[in-house]
């Protein structure tokens, strides 16, 4: 047989069957919570129209996109590089069939021709929740309870959901004097608050000319950037004058207070002035949940308000807030951080029903017949001339917790013996007790 | 706002959440039979390099693959059209994690671009179980004792499974002087006599060219072509001379007899001389499920051995036996056979809790977090200045069992209100005891 090179595309993966099912694990949880909620699945086709997936000024995403054509296939086609957009072109097509609000969550692959490095694939799952038709900050509210619901499922201890509003952050910047074309060079360099410290903040906007009294003005609020409800207040009387500040400050005020209705504990969140989010499309609140303990492990979700942008295949905007779950991130702590549920074992398989020889084959497989009927997951060896010894090293290396023996003696006696392999304690009960003695062993 | 036109591939879909839920619910009973019998799920990217694609002597598959690149990429990569392929390719490359039988399951979509027609789709899932390494007849019975408990669990009544042996047909071809090189023919033509009768097959094997009394020669064994066991004991006596005829019979008993053992009731399968199954791969038994009742519904099943093709990347053949189950006809037929269990309402939420007015939305909230608490799938109404009514006509149309009111009295006098859609029935009982009250409702 000739042999074929096998090999990935650069940056894609495969998954060995305990990783599936951790994967399946994490996106069980959540898309419990999510239901819960009242939040409906939807499902899309991996290639869309490339004018499609262009459509939201998309040159920075077409530098991105992985383009698809079959031979003789005259439409342009790509792979969705996110969930937003195929959400935007489900509502417009489907809307007569979807009554509003629409609390809908999507999670599903993304494909994005970025350059490869650790932990970052061209293939990686997208997790996002969002209410479609709300203006009201009892939306944005609800998903941040949503969120804390979810990480705390899963086993989160420590972390906090970082509150801020567009609307603040342009009024701030309104107030400081920083003239409109400058507001994206304000937002990038406050947004590495955290890294390079004030000075660093106030170097960086000096440097793309930011006039220096400006620069203070600016300062002076964000000091004050996770006071909490006590911040938001000192930080009104400054912003009096300026109504988009005002406006953003009340959404803030609003949302805490429905956070508090929806049993969101305090130290859940915090107001954070100087929380901006990269994406240039929100609105209104945006909110962002950091691991606290152990420190530096980044964003786990990121999300906020869009309100112009679920719209854009329909002519008419819509209101809509929701997060996206960094899936992939989530995944990798919970195993840095061992949170899995100790059943999770990474085997499927429970039981593993070995075999003596050719003419007890059948026997065997009867065995693992009533072991399935009994609902206990179970494999039988089918190489009936392999040694014993070497059938019970297979059943060890698959991670099964029990070995089923029938040989000929235990057949004539109508007798099976079970072996479980974490303590070695044996039991040997009459045939027709197999499954009831196997659940035994299975939970003790 | 600028309308951009949205619209979809040609032979690509969007599901409606309910639509999501049927299928989510078809594959997780699946699933759930898979693990039950001892498999487990591994997960392949979408793209594939080009050169894994067209491996398997692609020509036939070029015609139908996607291509896909992104700009700068230099890989030439499309998107599998099977799951069968990334097997091989994973198997070849994980080899030294796996453990030798490999029995694995793969639920994913693939990608053809067929001429999409009523039921054909460009994307559209496959679901493949494999048993990889086991030579014996025990993995094919088992794949068949796996098959008609997975569609005995998702409620079909009436269906059996036709086996048969490409040893035997190759045998039968053999023993009627049919030349190698016309067998493609014969199994062609053999494959359509459900269609087109044994005449029909007698013309079509007539005009290829093959010799009149070799085609009587082979009518004469195909008679039997249901006929079972007993069958199977006639044509050998004619095949006596003809060693690889005997072992396909060999192998289809030896099936047979596992079985048996296995419990799979005799109603549920048929040794059927005339199956063929289209694909050239197969190297030894064939199976394939039909639905009896109501009648020609077609395959949901079909599957074989295929001991050359696993190991095509890494040069050594491996023995594997495995099944498609047509999911998305499954998918159908349980529509059309009205086989969803009535719990599966195609709609998520439970609950709709009502507001009276702004003043109230905290309320409402709380109530909703409480419900939410308790594992009712609750959603909150963000729109206070909505009439009631209307409010919970919107709940009907989400097809929401219960409706909790919660006005300014209520809140005064500590207590909720619910009434449940279908029968009109309310109940008024304390704040404390709503979520309780609401499961009463909801199971009653």
């Amino acid at each position: 047989m000739p042999k074929i090179d096998a090999r990935l595309p650069k940056g894609m993966r495969d998954f060995l069957p305990g990783e599936v099912l951790k994967r399946e694990y994490v996106i069980g949880v959540i898309t419990d919570v999510f239901q819960t909620f009242g939040f409906e699945p939807i499902y899309t086709p991996t290639l869309e129209m490339l004018e499609t997936l262009l459509g939201k000024g998309g040159e920075e995403a077409d530098k991105l996109l992985f383009h698809a054509q079959h031979p003789g296939g005259k439409e342009q086609l790509g792979l969705r590089y996110d969930l937003t957009v195929p959400l935007a072109r489900y509502v417009a097509m489907h809307e007569n069939d979807l009554t509003m609000p629409f609390r809908r969550y999507h999670i599903a692959p993304v494909w994005r021709g970025d350059r490869p490095q650790k932990g970052r694939y061209r293939e990686f799952f997208q997790c996002d929740v969002d209410i479609v038709g709300v203006a009201s900050m009892a939306a944005d509210a609800e998903i941040v309870s949503l969120l804390t619901t979810a990480l705390g499922r899963l086993g989160f201890a420590d972390f906090t959901v970082h509150i801020n509003n567009r609307k603040l952050l342009t009024g701030i910047g309104i107030h400081a004097g920083v003239p409109e074309a400058q507001l994206g060079d304000l937002y990038r360099s406050v947004d590495k608050l955290d890294k390079i410290g004030l000075d660093g903040v106030k170097k960086e906007l000096t440097a793309s000319g930011i006039a220096g009294d400006a620069i203070g003005r600016m300062m002076d609020l964000l000091q004050h950037r996770e006071g909490g409800l006590d911040a938001l207040r000192q930080v009104r009387a400054q912003l009096a004058g300026v109504p988009v500040a005002l406006e953003g400050i009340g959404e803030l005020e609003q949302m805490v207070e429905y956070l508090g209705a929806l049993g969101v504990e305090e130290s859940r969140f915090t107001v954070d002035l100087a929380m901006v989010r990269g994406l240039g499309y929100y609105t209104g609140p945006v909110y962002e949940t950091y691991i606290t303990k152990p420190d530096n492990l980044g964003s786990v979700t990121g999300g906020g308000r869009y309100d112009e942008l679920v719209g854009m295949f329909r002519g008419q905007s819509l209101p809509t807030t929701g997060s996206s779950l960094g899936i992939e991130r989530i995944i990798d702590l919970l195993d840095l951080l061992n949170l899995y549920p100790p059943e999770l074992t990474g085997t499927v398989v429970q039981v593993i029903v070995t075999v003596f020889g050719e003419r007890t084959q059948g026997a065997s497989l009867a065995l693992a017949n009533e072991l399935r009927a009994a609902g206990i997951r179970t494999e039988a060896i089918m190489t009936p001339r392999r040694a014993i010894g070497k059938q019970v090293q297979y059943a060890d290396r698959k991670g099964a917790r029990l070995v089923a023996f029938l040989g000929e003696d235990e057949i004539k006696a109508g007798q099976v013996k079970l072996k479980r392999l974490s303590d070695g304690q044996e039991v040997t009960v009459p045939r027709a007790e197999a499954a009831a003695a196997a659940r035994r062993l299975l939970v003790g």
